[in-house]
């Protein structure tokens, strides 16, 4: 059976809905329960992990047998699992739902199968429905969630001799406007936005998105990670998105970067952009946890011991990093490399309510 | 007047006539005598610094008044200036020639105007017969002559970040089998191809030119440059082109890069291609003694401690040495670079005869 205009409507609403929840590492949902006659008799969203599902909070807002033969119009497969709440699925048949209709399948091995479960009892099912835009708005947390983690951009520019900055350590401007626009764009795409100490303590970076001149509409949330000591007065401090996460910068003093990464999903940062220094981005090739590379080259020449990167723990050739390049841009006089790690290292993923 | 078909014959054989002189410092040329009528009366080639001159060379060969009224066939415009030999516009007005057909103009501020002297003399003169050719012939002689020293190719090849080696020295193959026939191609074109010790004592580079697995037909002089003693069974003591030079590559024990492009252009080699290690690259590039760079970049990243390049000179980010990249071009997985400095500095030139 199609689905009809009213689900269809319903969709868009759920997808609105979903919005209203927290970026955590659960995704964002959003459910509405329809009568069989297309009106709305409740609507629902996911509030983070341990809350209830959106489906099973639309199902609250009804009485006691009142989503009987109706229809639950969810932007995401119902789960057919039990992790700190109970599988959607059975709550949508224990309330007697007559037909589910969903966006976009649950990725997961253990939470899905919701489907599934729901048409074996009798249940009108119907996937797909505003796929793409729900597909286009979960897309940051299906990619962590089948990665274990947040995605990771790793991002530097570089003369073509590989260096970072001049021997006395200026480095303004080794790439053009042009890149270093580029490179703002990107901010903007991403969740997070991260550099180590010792960039921070020399070049004080704002870290801000800026489209034209102007600050983005979307900010990451910034993040620092090292053990030197964040001075009170580093702009960073001034970021637009600190808000987001309780009003100052996310400050990790430590070297663990997966732990730092599980922090960052649990916080619904699912798309993080490294930003350097040489020390943190070696860090991040030196432990597999990079998936895309913008490496932005100047034609410029430097020599000396400034380098992009440092150890990355190739000791022999046949260790060597190859790259798939994906794209090759040219950016006023300078070239973008957006590549790949040829193998990635094996990441330990855990699926998790 | 146009010149005849028996003069651009002529012109064809003194080109050929050149080609016997030993390449040098000086301009390898020919020339021919035709009577009146188109006969050959005479041919001559220059030998070399402190020999005659081509067009003097053929005039020896005839008795006394034997060139009056006679066309003076000659591939380079006839010197104007004393230097080991007398001017050779002086000699042709003094054999009584009566017409000088000649290819390319002397590039020579002091030796040029030859032309103009004769035609003072109310001798018929034409330029530009088989000029393309000519030029082609005398091209890295004309370019050197410029410099007023070789014309210096730098090429190296790295990982995208820089480096030459991995860690533990390693390198065989960075870049991939399309880019290292690029660099045999290059080799063929090149005169010398020089080498520091430091990469001859690593590595024992043949520094020969091989196409296709076979050696080339044109060879490189090999040349070494550095203190470090080269051993006696290094293989560039088997090289072809040493029976060129003397029966052994021509090694130069001193970091005086100036006098070591000096002697190379006094023995006629007027394009060098510099293949390294990081050393003597660095120390041209910091010299600024580079005038072509190839630079190929292989898609992998190794980290580390083994750079491609040193310290080049700049020790703050206004010194960069920015490049004008010519050409980059795909070479299978690889990217070529191919440039320029964008300042050379100036190099003082001289003119000798």
């Amino acid at each position: 059976m199609a689905h009809s205009e009213a689900e269809r409507r319903a969709m868009s609403r759920a997808l609105e809905l979903a919005a209203r929840g927290p970026r955590s590492r659960n995704p964002q949902v959003g459910a509405v329960i329809l009568s069989p006659g297309g009106e709305v008799l409740a609507e629902g969203w996911h509030r983070g992990a341990g809350t209830a599902h959106a489906e099973v909070d639309a199902l609250s807002k009804l009485p006691e047998g009142g989503a009987r033969g109706a229809t639950a119009v969810v932007t995401l497969e119902p789960c057919n699992h039990t992790g700190l709440t109970g599988p959607c699925s059975e709550a949508l048949l224990a309330a007697g739902v007559a037909r589910v209709v969903y966006a976009i399948d649950d990725p997961g091995k253990t939470s899905g199968g919701g489907a599934e479960r729901l048409r074996a009892a009798g249940v009108d099912v119907e996937a797909g429905v505003l796929a793409d835009e729900a597909g286009a708005f979960l897309e940051p947390w299906i990619t962590s969630f089948r990665l274990g983690r947040p995605h990771v951009t790793v991002k530097w520019a570089q003369s073509l001799d590989g260096r970072a900055a001049a021997t006395d350590g200026t480095s303004q401007w080794i790439t053009g406007a042009e890149a270093r626009a580029d490179v703002h764009r990107r901010r903007a795409e991403a969740d997070a936005i991260v550099v180590g100490t010792g960039t921070l303590l020399a070049d004080d970076p704002q870290l801000t998105a800026r489209i034209d001149g102007r600050l983005a509409e979307r900010q990451p949330v910034p993040v620092v990670i090292g053990t030197s000591r964040v001075p009170a007065d580093a702009a960073v401090h001034r970021h637009p998105a600190n808000e987001a996460v309780g009003g100052q910068p996310l400050v990790y003093p430590t070297h663990d970067l997966a732990a730092v990464l599980a922090d960052l999903r649990d916080r619904g940062l699912h798309r993080v952009f490294v930003e350097g220094g040489p020390t943190l981005v070696s860090a991040f090739l030196r432990s597999g946890l990079a998936d895309r590379l913008l490496v932005y080259v100047a034609p410029v020449l430097l020599g000396g011991p400034r380098l992009s990167l440092d150890d990355i723990g190739v000791g022999t050739i046949g260790d060597a990093r190859r790259l798939v390049i994906d794209h090759t841009a040219t950016l006023g006089d300078d070239v973008l490399f957006e590549a790949r790690l040829r193998e990635r290292r094996p990441w330990p993923g855990k699926e998790e309510d």
